[in-house]
C-alpha cells in the first residue's frame, strides 16, 4: 500500500512568477519542472532543481506545448514529429540544468493541453513516447490512469506511471468529469483524502453517479495553484501515512506496482 | 503645488503574474501598462486598461527591451532605429486595446533598462522621442528628471514629465544613488514623505552628501513590487494631500509646469 | 469589370527571412504585413510598408496566431477574447509603424490557420470583427469568398472583400479543394489566369467535378512563396489587363462592389 | 598539417528561414548547429542533425544570447550565472535531438555577441566553460584564438579549439580588425586561402599593417551567410588539400595540437 504525490513546479518565467511556493515540495514525492516552452525559463529550471534536490524530491521534465502566453493550457495542434522534436528539446534543457546540479531525471510528466490531448490521442500519446524513449528508456512516464497516453508508453515498453486525482471527480466510464460540471471539483479535503485512501487501498473510486469504477494509481497529482495548495497538501499526505499508506517515490512504486500488473 | 503619482501596472504574461495589485490603483494619477516586449502580453494588457479607467487614472505605455526572460532588466544594445521601431509597436499595441475600450493614452514612459539606457545616452534617447513624436505629438513624455532623456523629449517639442522618487537617495549632481550603496534605498515611509514635500514645495532634495540639489518633479514612481507597496502609496498620498499639495493628473500637471518653466 | 490582387508580405523575423521579395510587390494593389506574431519583427515590418508607399501599393495587417515556431500555420485553440485581443495588439503594432511614416491602414487579413478556424466558426469570426470594428470600422475586412469570417464582417457593418484563387481548385459547394487532395493546386499560368477572368467578368467558377460554381470576388491572393512567384503573379496582372479588366485598389472595388451588391 | 573546418549551421525558426545550404557542409568537418535561443527551433535542429550526420560532420552546439529578434547579435547584458543556465538549457536541447539521431555533441562554439563577449570578459568566458565543464568536460570548447574564452577553457581543463579565419584581417595585437574599418574583410578567395595556408604551415598571420603576428589555428570559420559561400568553402578545402594540408575533425586536431603545445 504506497503511492507517490507529485505537483508541478517551476512555472514562472522572467519577471513573472506564478505563486511558487517551496512548502508544496515538503509533501510531495515527485516535481514535474517546467522547461521552458510553456513557461520555466532556465534560472527558474535551476533554482527549481535545487529546491527540490535539498528536499529529496525526485526531479521530472513537464514539457509543454510552445506557448508561453497560453501558459500551455491552449490546444496547438502540432504534428507528431514536431511534438517529438519540441518534447525533447524540453527534455534536454531541463537534463542538462539537473546534470550540472548532479540530479537525475526521474520521470516525464506532459503538461496541460499536451497532456490531455494525449491522453485521447494516440498519435500524440505517442509522439511523446518515441521523444521519452528515444532520450531515455529508463525514464518514468506519468500519464493519466487508463489513458492513450499511458496505454502508448506500456507499448513501447517504458515504465508508466498511472496518475489520478483526489481533487477531481470521476465519471463512470473513468474519465474525469469535466470541469465545467456541477460536483467536478473536490473542494472538501476530507473527501478527497478518502477517495485517494479508497483508490490506493482498494483500487477503485466512486463515479459521480455512484458507480464503482476500478482504478489504478502509482500517482496522486497535487494542485499547487490554488490559496492554501500547500497545506491541503500536507494533510492529504498526513491522511494516507495515518491510514497505513506509505508515501513513496515514483521509481520504488512503478517497478512494485508494474510487477503486480504483470502477475495479474 | 501639485504632482501627479505613476506607477507601472500590467506586468504579467501568460500564466505567469507578477503580483498586479489593483489597489495600488487607486493611490496613483498614471498608470504604465507593459506592452508585450518585457511583459504584458493582450488579455493582460486590456484587464489593466479596464481597472485604470475604473478608477479613473490615465493610461499611458510603458515599453521596454523585447527580453520577456529578463523582464527588460538587462541592457540589450539596439540600434538607435530598432528601437524607435520596437517602441512605436509597442506604443500601437496597448493603443489598440485602449482604443477598443475608449482611453486615450495620455503618456509614454520606457521602463527598466531602456528606462536608464536613454537616461545617460543621447542616441537612445532620440530614438524613443522619434517614436513618440512619430506615433502622437500630444503624448506626455515621462523620464528621469534631469536626464538625456526629458532634455531630447524638450527639444523635440513633447510635452514631458520629468520623475522624482521618494524611495531613493540622491546624489550631489541630481543622480539616484546606485542601489548597491549603503543608503541607497529609503525605507522609512515617513522621511521618503518629506523627501517629496521637499520636491514639490521647495524645488530641491537633500542629496546623500548632505548638498542641497535642486530638482524638478512632475511625478513620483510609486513601486508597486514590494511587499506593502499600495499600503506605502496610500500613505504617500495622503501625507501630500495633507500638507496642502494637489495630487493631479499627469496633463494638467505638465501644461502648467511647463509654462512656468517657459517664464523661468 | 475590376479586382484588387493582394500578396503577404513582410514574413521574416529577427536573422531569418522568408524569401521577401519585393518584385511581387510591383504586381500587387494591397500588401497584408505581418504584425509580429507569426512573423514580422519590428524592423521588417517598417521596411515592409516603405517599401509598400513606395509603389503606391496598399498596406494592411495580416494578424496570425501568436506562435512564431509555426509561422501561425497551426491551429491554436485562443478563446474569442484573447482572438480579439490579440489580433487589437497586432493591427496597433502595424499601425503605428505606418503612421510613422505616413501611411494609413486600408485593410486586414488574417493570416493562416486564423484565416481558416474564422472562416468556417462565427465565434472566431466574430472575435477578429470585434477587433476591426473597436479599431477602426473604416479599415476592410479580407476573407474567404462565402465564408463565415465575411458574413461576420457584413453582420457588423464592416466593408468585406471577398477573396478567390487562381491558382487553386474550387470544389461544388464553393470551398477551396483540400490541398492533398488530386488537382487542388493550379499549376499552369494560362489556367489560373482565365479562371480569374471568369471569375471577375461572369461570376463564377468551375468546381473540380465541372459544376459551374457563383463565387464574388474582390481580390485575388497572390502566393509569394514559392519559386518564380513574382513572374507568375506580372503575368497575371498583364493577362487581367490584356482582356480589359482594371487592377485597382481595395477600397475602389470594395465600394463599388458593394454598392452593386446592395442592389441585387 | 592538419586543421578542421567548421560552420554555422541551422540557424531558421519557424516559417522563416536564414538560406542554410547543406552544400555548405560538403566542406566542413564540423557544424555548428543553433540551440533555440537566437535561432533554430527543434525541428530545424533535428533536419540540421540529420544532415550533418548523413555526411560524416561533427555535431557541436551553437549557443548565443535568448534574442530570436536580433539573432543573437546584439550584446545583452546578462549575468554569469545567466549566461550558464542559458547555455545549458541549449545544449541540452540539441543534445537530447542528436541523442535521438544516435549523434554525440563533439564541440560548443557560442555564437555572435555572446561570441564576442566571452572573447574580451573573463566572467563572461568562464560562465560558458562552467556550463561546458559541468554538463560534458569531453566537449571541445571553440572560441576565438588568444581569447578569453580560450583561457578560459583552457584554466578549466577543457579541450579547447583556436578558432581563425581565412576571410577576415588581423590587426598587429592578434585581433580582428573591426568590420567597418577598410580591408577588414577579404574578399579574394586566393588571398584567404593563402592567409590559411600560413596559419596551419607558419603559425602566423601577416597583420593589416605588415606585422608577423603569430597566431595558433585548430579551426577555420566558413561564413555561409553570403552568395557563393558554399563554392568558396569548397575552394578553400580544396586548396588546402593540394598543398598538403589535412582537414580534420576537430577530435583528432585537438588533442595532437594540445599535446604539441604542451610539450611547446
Amino acid at each position: 500500500m504506497q503511492i507517490d504525490l507529485n505537483c508541478d513546479y517551476g512555472e514562472g518565467f522572467g519577471g513573472s512568477h506564478n505563486g511558487d511556493d517551496v512548502t508544496l515540495l515538503h509533501s510531495v514525492t515527485s516535481a514535474n519542472i517546467a522547461c521552458g516552452a510553456h513557461s520555466g525559463d532556465p534560472d527558474v529550471m535551476r533554482r527549481s532543481v535545487i529546491q527540490a534536490r535539498e528536499l529529496g524530491v525526485s526531479v521530472g521534465a513537464h514539457p509543454g506545448f510552445p506557448d508561453l502566453q497560453g501558459f500551455g493550457r491552449r490546444m496547438l495542434l502540432m504534428s507528431p514529429s514536431e511534438i517529438t522534436n519540441s518534447v525533447l528539446a524540453q527534455i534536454g534543457a531541463l537534463y542538462a540544468i539537473a546534470r550540472a546540479e548532479g540530479v537525475t531525471l526521474s520521470h516525464v510528466k506532459p503538461h496541460g493541453a499536451l497532456y490531455n490531448y494525449a491522453a485521447v490521442t494516440p498519435a500524440a500519446a505517442e509522439a511523446i513516447v518515441d521523444a521519452v524513449a528515444a532520450f531515455d528508456p529508463d525514464l518514468i512516464l506519468i500519464g493519466l490512469a487508463g489513458s492513450r497516453l499511458v496505454d502508448a508508453g506500456h507499448a513501447a515498453g517504458l515504465r508508466v506511471a498511472h496518475e489520478a486525482f483526489g481533487d477531481r471527480t470521476y465519471e463512470a466510464d473513468g474519465t474525469l468529469r469535466a470541469r465545467h460540471l456541477p460536483g467536478a471539483v473536490i473542494h472538501d479535503n476530507n473527501t478527497a483524502l478518502q477517495q485517494v485512501i479508497r483508490m490506493v487501498q482498494e483500487g477503485h473510486v466512486m463515479a459521480y453517479d455512484g458507480t464503482r469504477v476500478s482504478i489504478m494509481a502509482d500517482t496522486i497529482c497535487l494542485h499547487g495553484d490554488t490559496p492554501g495548495a500547500s497545506t491541503r497538501a500536507a494533510r492529504l499526505r498526513q491522511g494516507l501515512i495515518a491510514v497505513g499508506v506509505r508515501v513513496a517515490p515514483l521509481t520504488t512504486i512503478v517497478s512494485s506496482n508494474n510487477r503486480w500488473r504483470r502477475s495479474a
